[in-house]
């Protein structure tokens, strides 16, 4: 591609409503424009990422034996209102009414339809397993849209689902989605990490994220270290500490703590460690199975712990999602404010998390205005409650699996593949006819991956203060060669043609700058737009036979012979290395 | 690919809300399956015959120098308020709401968002002409969907934008385009034409349509036996009768035609030609200037002749719409029904078709409920009035560019290529700094591609009875390879096999047709779904050495040598064709 006849909308502000760094880099590099809210034109240049991305999305799918099927976008509501999502999915489901007044939506994801097309087309276990997918624009509407086509309305999506007649067919397939999205991280270039995730909500057995590590990640995610383990923090189950609880060694004295209302206040002001403290959250319970209010519930945790609010929501009597009591649910319940609540003579069903169950002579609310307990004991001052897991995990918390301790990091999620089980085939009778004749409802997995997303999050994790640094296999272009002078030196136009034709010939994606513009501009916009291999095409190396090279990546420039840069980038990227 | 791993879908009956042949096969051939209407998911066969049409065009539009974009599909409503389309478009706009309120729609076009881009985008003259394109899923909210794809309510559509300083350099990419266009149909391997075509509503300057020929086609093309002339009938000019108007040979004379209601009932009753009667239509005149009602215009045409209603709503004078008066303004303004107006002392304003006003002694209604007028001359009994094209060409009409006669076939359009000039630039005041460094309004084509319809084209003009005859090009498989009895006989599947590997690697996409199904199935299959080449590997032939070979178009099969299947094939269809 000749630059002087190509979209390079390179900018030399950064956008000010750009809060992120890829965000900000996607516009700078002329990526992408926005249209309006979470809407996103992909220009030329980002547009070439996005399809290296879904190229090498549909091949490993491929090769993993799915078939690509491709779904309309607008669906009809009556398949929602089959399976319930109708009414349950909320403000992000965009309802709209075709001209005739009916019901349809904006797909943001796909089960009912391809539930619905399953049932009629496979009539028998020996059609099974069937695994399809689709790559589609799908819309999600956020109510605020932000960070660029990281959280988008309009995104591009794989989406598959498989569809079996045993868990044990649905477990393989499920395998085999976790071996092909690491295939895909992999061909990607990119720093990821499976990870174990909450599948409580979509009512599933068994779920992992696929996560692109990167400090200005949403996610936490905790790994071990002396395992495999890893999953997301709202998963990662926080053990019990070892050993038995200790004996109490104090009394419990109820003491006037004027003034002090959070744990960090208390604490000081009994010269205590938090740990050495309770916190007690007032949240909705479940409703009743007649639908009534359930009322409230109290979790306890140590001081210095954070509620972890999915392990929370997903027990049985909380409600889901989890719904904090309000002030005036709390003093019309217990009688003081929140800061004084404890679980002494509270008359609510209390759950205590694991840790704070272990605690001895602990402080907690006195449930009476500016007073707290110390000295406080389970067992001898109050019945221990239920316990249960209730905290997020914290750098150095032991490995569930018993084998090291846990670092924390943040990732960007990416992918997500989920058994769903029967829940949506049972609810829109989905089934094929059994080795005996019988009908027997699919067992049912979905697999999804954020094309779109993904290339945000390469340049979340692969970029410097000069701008994007790509993964060669995404790279707009792979290599730039930049002509200086150009306009005036004929030798040179013709130096650079011959190694553009030469690369091109080779196999690789060449973009020759070719603009008229000054060195300086034509240097900041192939290092902003992250194209990994760079030439430079002079009067002054041509005299000495050489051109300049330059890896995006590295910090000092090269001459190299004319005649050595076909294999010298031969070498540093290798041609049909998939 | 092995069919025993793959969604044949394959119907035995036609569905009954199938009207049209593609519609019926797509469906049988298992391509596509209704979601509702309007809305078709593609299945695994279907989608790989789309994505090789959507290939073919991709890579001819980037051979054009066009780049490629993504817009979103939804957009918002400020711009097409901008453009004045929020309100003019019909109820084909699907129009919605997001979460907040806003007004939206789902794009069915995009000339709207591309011109925002490129006027916030593009600074100067310099950096043009540029020419952007997309592919992507536009919707289209048909009043009545029907044809299956190709009338649906969502489909695939390329739609490419170009901008320019002046007409000249406009024409030019034009002409780019054309040649482009010509280039796809062809590699596509369809038997097309491009056609003039009206462009009035839009208001452009020049505009071309792509027919893929078929009888079913629901456009009539115009060819010339002596040129290369081709139009639209929308567009085709029907020149007037050579030589002068012949004198008057007979008195005008008020004949009684009880009951005689329409032209043929009247020549018959008068024992005259339809051809030499007139019929007059009351149509409604353009608003005026302040946009008060202008009134009703007659439009004159011979008796024989049909009325060309875009000719006749392009007219100064006539409104457009085209829209008919009704029988009651007819009444009213004229004294009679609509059988028996003529243009004799008719007090409204007259627009007579060139053939019709090349008559002498003709026929028309007296204006007086069931009576006629015979033997009238224009300037005799009354003045000639204004003469325009008004009416539909015929069969056998000279050409209008004066060599040869007309022929009429039908077409399916395909494609569009479009002058749009400065429609949208001046709406939403899109310039860039011309050489003078003064701010210049740009020039703007756009040029479609149906993508989806053209699937839909090349079955109605490629089938027979017993199924599609894909062109090679498009095919999803252009081979398969058929087994006889291999879930008894190892021999045949490790031959099968072997062959399967051997055209696989030479380049070819293979469907092997493994399935436990009987012969007859599967050849019916393979017929159905369109495969060009198909050989049948049994344990005959094994014996004999051979296998057996059937082009999808062939009458009879034949048996080859198990070592001349691939020379064989690559004599019959080439790699590397294009």
């Amino acid at each position: 591609m000749r630059a002087s006849r190509y979209l390079i909308a390179t900018l030399k502000e950064t956008p000010a409503d750009a809060e992120i760094i890829s965000h900000q880099l996607m516009l700078r590099a002329g990526l992408t424009r926005k249209l309006a809210a979470g809407l996103y034109t992909w220009l030329p240049m980002g547009l070439r990422v996005l399809r290296k991305v879904e190229r090498i999305v549909r091949e490993e799918m491929d090769r993993s034996g799915a078939q690509e099927v491709l779904m309309p976008a607008v669906q009809p509501a009556e398949l929602w209102q089959e399976s319930g999502r109708w009414e349950q999915y909320g403000g992000e489901l965009l309802r709209l009414n075709d001209r005739h007044g009916r019901d349809f939506c904006f797909g943001p994801t796909h089960e009912e339809v391809i539930t619905d097309l399953v049932r009629n087309e496979l009539k028998s276990y020996k059609e099974l397993p069937a695994n399809f997918y689709q790559i589609q624009t799908k819309f999600r509407d956020e109510r605020r849209p932000r960070f660029g086509v990281m959280r988008a309305r309009e995104f591009l999506m794989k989406d598959a689902y498989s569809f079996h007649i045993t868990p044990e067919s649905l477990d393989e397939t499920y395998q085999v989605m976790h071996r092909t999205y690491c295939a895909i991280f992999d061909r990607l270039g990119l720093d990821y990490r499976p990870v174990q995730a909450d599948s409580g909500s979509i009512g599933g057995s068994s779920s992992h994220e696929f996560h692109v590590l990167a400090s200005s990640g949403e996610d936490d995610i905790v790994f071990s270290t002396g395992s495999n383990y890893a999953a997301n923090i709202e998963k990662a189950e926080a053990v019990a500490p070892a050993g038995d609880r200790p004996a109490p060694g104090a009394d419990m004295t109820e003491v006037a703590t004027p003034e002090q209302r959070t744990i960090d206040a208390v604490a000081q002001f009994l010269s205590l460690a938090p740990s050495q403290t309770v916190k007690t959250l007032i949240v909705k319970a479940e409703a009743t199975e007649e639908g009534e209010d359930g009322g409230l519930v109290a979790l306890v945790l140590r001081g210095d712990h954070t509620l972890n609010e999915i392990k929370a929501e997903n027990l049985p009597g909380v409600a889901s999602p989890l719904t904090m009591a309000s002030d005036e649910e709390i003093e019309q319940a217990v009688g003081c404010k929140a800061g004084s609540i404890g679980p002494v003579k509270l008359e609510l069903p209390v759950i205590v998390d694991r840790s704070a169950a272990h605690l001895a002579d602990f402080v907690c609310g006195a449930n009476r205005e500016g007073f707290h307990l110390t000295g406080v004991n389970w067992e001898r001052d109050l019945p221990l409650p239920r316990v249960e897991d209730l905290r997020n995990v914290e750098e150095g918390d032991p490995s569930p699996d018993g084998q090291g301790t846990l670092e924390i990091r943040r990732g960007i999620e990416v992918g997500h593949i989920f058994k769903l089980g029967n829940k949506y085939s049972q609810a829109m009778d989905a089934t094929v006819l059994d080795e005996n004749g019988k009908k027997a409802v699919l067992e049912m997995g979905c697999y999804g991956i954020g094309v779109s997303r993904i290339v945000a999050a390469a340049i979340e994790q692969n970029h410097d203060d000069r701008g994007i640094i790509w993964p060669e296999a995404i790279a707009p272009f792979e290599v730039a060669i930049v002509t200086l002078n150009a306009h005036k030196s004929p030798a040179v136009m013709e130096a650079a043609e011959t190694l553009y034709d030469q690369l091109r010939q080779a196999g690789y994606d060449v973009l020759l700058d070719d603009r008229n513009e000054r060195p300086g501009v034509k240097f900041a916009d192939m290092e902003l737009t992250g194209i990994p291999h760079r030439f430079v095409v002079s009067d002054r190396g041509l005299a000495a036979g050489t051109l300049e090279y330059k890896g995006r990546r590295d910090a000092d420039k090269q001459d190299l012979n004319i005649e050595e840069a076909l294999p010298f980038l031969a070498n540093a990227a290798p041609r049909n290395s998939h």
